[in-house]
């Protein structure tokens, strides 16, 4: 963004609560059948003050998606610094440590049962909007790459080894990760049966995963 | 279905006729987008024949998860029943014949572009309606099992072991399959180079999962 283009801090601030009333609104109810006064209404604002800051119903997504993705992000990676500085890494055995540290990491990013939700719509339409898919794509990429660095640093702190190649473990932790994140919500289990669960899946792959040097 | 309640054939294929082009319109469009108007054009029918067969769009909708489901277990099914009977089982080593019928089986339950995007349509609204959910997870839970079995009859027939339970196994090739069809769609990847690198993926988790007896 150009120094010019820099809104007002008001500006910002109405932008900012329009996204948040979208992301509810699109997760609970979808894209579709979504209504920009549906939006307005939630965040309190008239559908004047809506097309000041965005052009249509769909421009708003676009932008939801990038706020979203940038969220995630910084979640995952702040909270990977905080576990540095903290040396959480050496406090238990290589499998263990990944399980508790991808499920952090995972957790921080928000994915609750709306996250999920949020997650599938973007999905299906990034499927039907090559304009979309694009961004979803580096989301996606983005997360693999944190959990990859994860991983990375937990085994080489352990001295352990990788029975696959880093990205492919963190590609296939992740969507174990997703598909009990989905399954869980559609069950209506609580945040902490979620975890449990997933944190059981994620550790039986870590323990194939992640292996004692050969010698 | 009770005997009173079996449609005449001629109200039966206009019934299929509907579900073939719902099938298609909420592929391309979602379920929120799509209109009864757009899936009587499509069939080729007034918007009496819709009503006469369905009270409304959620209705086609949940009865197309249900053919959807019954034709891709079907299919499943048959293809492994084939393949039994041509002693297919044991013409390659143990990870090479689950990779190569696994994809076969996968296949052959349409999981083409339209497919991908089905499946991802059907699970957004299932996270939204319990109802729905039921199916879904019913669905899942059944593509699962043919896996699973598909997976115990080479290990069986080869002597293999795997290195997890049989139901994570499937499940966890099962999820990396449809991540790479996800992928592969969202890139306008052909089927040939879906088929490529979901194989590639495939093959490197059965090498992992399934292994030669430990004596």
């Amino acid at each position: 963004m150009s120094e010019a283009a820099v809104p007002s801090r008001r500006r910002e601030l109405t932008r900012q609560r329009l996204l948040d009333a979208a992301q509810q609104v699109f997760a609970e109810v979808g894209l579709d059948a979504a209504s920009v006064e549906e939006v307005c209404e939630r965040a309190g604002f008239t559908r004047g003050a809506f097309y000041s800051n965005f052009e249509s119903k769909e421009e708003l997504f676009l932008a939801l998606v990038d706020r979203v993705s940038t969220e995630r992000l910084d979640s995952a990676r702040q909270h990977l610094a905080s576990l540095e500085l903290s040396g959480d890494f050496v406090l238990t055995s290589g499998q263990g440590a990944v399980t508790r540290l991808v499920q952090q990491v995972l957790d921080a990013s928000g994915e609750d049962r709306l996250g999920v939700l949020l997650t599938c719509e973007i999905r299906v339409h990034a499927l039907r909007q090559p304009e979309l898919a694009a961004s979803y794509l580096l989301l996606e990429e983005s997360m693999c790459d944190s959990v990859a660095q994860l991983i990375d640093d937990v085994v080489r702190t352990q001295k352990m080894e990788l029975s696959l190649p880093l990205k492919d473990v963190a590609r296939t932790i992740l969507g174990a990760w997703e598909s009990e994140a989905i399954r869980a919500t559609m069950l209506g289990l609580s945040g902490e049966d979620l975890r449990r669960v997933s944190g059981e899946r994620i550790a039986q792959l870590a323990e194939l995963f992640i292996v004692p040097p050969k010698r």
